[in-house]
């Protein structure tokens, strides 16, 4: 089960590591982080730096392709060797994924054009201006192989289902009683519908 | 609003960079991983480096320190310097938290002895070893400044109430925003208590 990561400068480094947390425990899996070289890449808020093992060039195949996304997915869409590359991964996979803005890549290389996806709230437009039918559930997943997970923390549900659809539901259950997902926010703001306008305002005051 | 995350071979990556994206958005944010020596730090799954810019040696404060844990951390409890580095952050900090077996650094290092806490299920009779008082809650908040998170997830939900404590509640929720965490996991698995038999001994099987 070769589960690959692909890193790019601006990554958002939980859209990788909530998914990775769960999807390392499938049963014989072989995780890689690649790059465009091998390397420390710094994520978007410049503070973390993930280590790419591998380049694009080594990784040919993929079970589970899983794209993050973050600020350097937006500079990505307009990356030609990179959407080469997913072009060639996506069809020797038996899942090709994404993590909120990083449907932005698999639309931009083409993959979801005329079927229904998702991403972070705020890239709505974008997701849809290459042809993607964005809809609004936290984990969309196509009959084909595509699954596409909402903004960020939803690589966590994301990686569960894709668990259950590998492994069965007793592992994927397991999984998340390992990591102790049972969460219990704080506060009701985590999608765009329920969030107070204030929080949003607060949001829009930092850009 | 300095806030140090220590590294150390076997932690868990989802317990450092649950917090580390709800917490570098606090305004002034200025995040260091740090570790024994600078450089790359694998994690307990063993796919995943993560590089501290950092030596322990190098860092002498901090506002907020969160320890994360992992396999590593069992380990840790016998590991004088990082345990001395702990107890000589401490006094400097505005919080000290930790995220699952953490705690048991900051158990071990003495700063829970009497105190209520938390940790990652499997580690409860650990915990209690060290003189803490177990506190089946996701987030326990001493009136001191000392915040424990359960296992690997729970960190976000700390992470979601410590910026509340700094920032104030619209802050919260805007990064609460920010990552999309409206959490919709596809079962109801991720506490012991409500966990399937069957969930759990695929666990233990695995070990």
């Amino acid at each position: 089960m070769r589960i690959v990561i692909p890193l790019f400068d601006g990554f958002t480094a939980l859209d990788a590591v909530g998914p990775y947390e769960i999807l390392h425990m499938l049963p014989d899996a072989d995780v890689t982080f690649a790059a465009a070289e091998p390397g420390t890449i710094t994520d978007g808020a410049g503070s973390l730096r993930l280590v790419a093992t591998a380049s694009f060039a080594d990784v040919t195949e993929a079970d589970i392709l899983l794209v993050p996304g973050g600020p350097g997915s937006i500079r990505g869409t307009t990356d030609g060797a990179l959407l080469d590359w997913i072009r060639r991964i996506h069809p020797t996979t038996t899942w090709t994924t994404s993590v909120c803005t990083g449907s932005l890549l698999l639309a931009a290389a083409g993959l979801l054009t005329g079927i229904e996806a998702t991403t972070h709230w705020s890239a709505v437009d974008t997701l849809e201006s290459y042809g993607a039918r964005y809809t609004a559930r936290r984990v969309v997943e196509q009959p084909g192989r595509i699954i596409t997970a909402a903004g960020v923390s939803a690589g966590i549900d994301m990686a569960l289902r894709l668990a259950e659809l590998i492994a069965g539901r007793t592992a994927a259950e397991a999984f998340q009683l390992a990591i102790e997902y049972d969460p219990q926010p704080p506060f009701d703001a985590g999608s765009y519908a329920k969030a107070p306008q204030a929080a949003k305002d607060y949001l829009a005051a930092r850009h």
